[in-house]
């Protein structure tokens, strides 16, 4: 099971515990690689022997097919899961069981449960950055993995770049990128495809609706293909038309800002350091209240990962981390600009991860 | 505000509350309407007055263009959110704050921090169904997206029965559906397209990778469109050449399944008592034991919502309720057949949202 020796080391010699429960999708499918997110609801690792996967009667036999290195505990209904992972800490004389996090709705009463029949028995702490931590470093097959999704990125944005054009709705272009990344290999999608153009460019989450992109918009493409669930994130900003001054001026101050950026990464550099770096090449030309979200963060099984690029981060970089690179300028007046790369952090040098082929960056 | 007379009503007059907050990525975009998801964190509601919507700075201008009916606060960088709302509670004079639940990861510092703050001033209670129930009874607005998601996703559909035949990969066949979708208007796919062909038929979430399909291979396709981010659910189940006496077989079972539950569902019906007339239809076959699931559950902005259509459930049905129908029979050594329809529970008669102008079952 990749990544679960990692885990009983810091879990159990680092931090004392005897049981450490995985409850959050993306770090179930980080230990499992199953084929599928979220066939099992869960997963007990425990000091000795192999983990055990917890799984409902609708994936229980596909779980078996897929899982040779863990025990699979069937979830019969009626059953509370809670109650049950309980009754097996106890059996195991777990004493300290750590928790990566409550997953959400269907499991609120499940932890409840589980934290009520461990009264007493076992303390039951949540840890929740821990398995995250493990999953920011990525290794070779992951690396490879990555690689593919941001190939495939690179073939969608390219399908943007020939698509785009005065007349062609925003939800046209997403069809097209999408079929491209799609009918490639691509898993899926990274996140809700963003086509926004115009005033809409404006908004660093601007969507993607019904809009006619008009001569001379700004739009703002960014997107992201997945290889067995590993994402990619990239962002374009195209011109519908001949860029004016004023644009191809704006373009070229973003650009700038992620060259900076990326020249500043490097194992042990700071996060808040990188981020600053890109503030402060947009604030010296005199748009630095344009520049109103963080300059990246960490991509992997989930499109939002550790560690983060901003002014605010503790986080540290490390050999290994694939993190996005993204300033951009929003001015609600104009429009916006967002040049955005997903890059692995070497020993020596930086691997863009997107964009191999391609530079549609204007200006 | 979409709903926001109804949660007052429910919220402050039957439960006694009197400040609600909004926390749920999917209960947020409800009340507002956004273009965008999560676009901001939480929408605080008080007895009198605007709700207030806290939003990042990253998103704060486009709320501010969207929101008509809120108050819009800024969190500005390093601001604790939980503290903030605290402070506005307390300055509200509320006593008792609901809460629709915990969102995830980057809400629980700030949740502990709520609580922590109104400790002594305010009681605070999570309230995780309240919201979800309000949701399940769709309006005519609401109905309206969802007949459009459900139009979208048959487009899908039939994509599908053009493409699935020996010698196509099963990811070539979701780049058409999802194409097909996405190019009349769709704005992305509710969930991970299903095309699991042969062996990985018998997997009710069978997933979609490069297999190639075989002669005489089951394919269960199982997709969804969407429409304003309301979601559709559709499968049908192909066979790429002639089928056999037994899959004939098999997928008439399902079918007669699948009609006996549509003609059980009504208004007050128990949703446990719908599931039940599928089970036994099944069941009198022979096949009981591979039917390893739910019949069925609601759709809106999420792909599950309420109610639960499950021999569990203690959920009755509806007027308004838009819910999935899907039995299906899985077996390890055969392959896997599943039915599934979108319909709405009107007063007099169900209307299939899915699969209005096609039928692609076999048998």
């Amino acid at each position: 099971m990749r990544g679960i020796k990692a885990l009983k080391k810091i879990a159990f010699e680092k931090k004392g515990y005897d049981g450490f429960l995985v409850t959050n999708e993306a770090n179930v499918l980080y230990f499992t690689g199953f084929s599928v997110r979220a066939l099992s609801p869960c997963i007990l690792v425990s000091r000795t022997g192999e983990p055990t996967a917890y799984v409902y009667s609708v994936n229980y036999e596909q779980v078996k097919d897929e899982g040779k290195e863990f025990n699979v505990e069937l979830v019969k209904k009626g059953e509370n899961l809670g109650a049950k992972i309980a009754d097996k800490a106890r059996s195991l004389k777990m004493k300290k069981l750590g928790l990566d996090m409550v997953a959400g709705v269907p499991y609120v009463a499940d932890y409840r449960q589980l934290v009520e029949v461990l009264k007493g028995i076992a303390k039951v702490e949540v840890e929740d950055k821990l398995v995250r931590q493990l999953r920011s470093i990525k290794d070779q097959g992951e690396i490879k993995l990555m690689r593919e999704a941001g190939r495939l990125t690179s073939l969608g944005m390219k399908a943007a770049y020939e698509t785009i054009k005065p007349g062609v709705r925003e939800y046209e272009v997403a069809a097209q990128i999408e079929y491209e990344m799609r009918s490639n290999g691509s898993w899926g999608t990274a996140f809700e495809t963003i086509v926004a153009s115009g005033v809409k460019s404006a908004f660093p989450h601007g969507g993607c609706s019904d809009r006619k992109i008009k001569r001379g918009d700004l739009v703002i493409v960014d997107i992201g293909a997945t290889c067995q669930f590993y994402c990619s994130d990239m962002t374009r900003t195209f011109i519908a038309g001949n860029p004016s001054e004023k644009q191809k001026r704006i373009c070229k101050v973003v650009k700038r800002a992620q060259e900076k950026a990326l020249q500043a990464i490097r194992p042990k550099a700071e996060a808040k350091d990188v981020d600053a770096t890109a503030r402060k090449t947009i604030k010296d030309t005199g748009y630095g209240e344009y520049f109103v979200h963080g300059l990246g963060h960490g991509v992997g099984l989930e499109v939002h990962e550790l560690p983060t690029l901003s002014s605010q981060s503790k986080d540290k970089l490390e050999i290994g981390n694939v993190v996005t690179v993204e300033p951009g300028i929003y001015m609600i007046d104009f429009g916006g600009v967002r040049f955005e790369d997903t890059v692995l952090v070497g020993k020596s040098k930086i691997e863009k991860l997107t964009n191999q082929l391609y530079d549609y960056n204007i200006g």
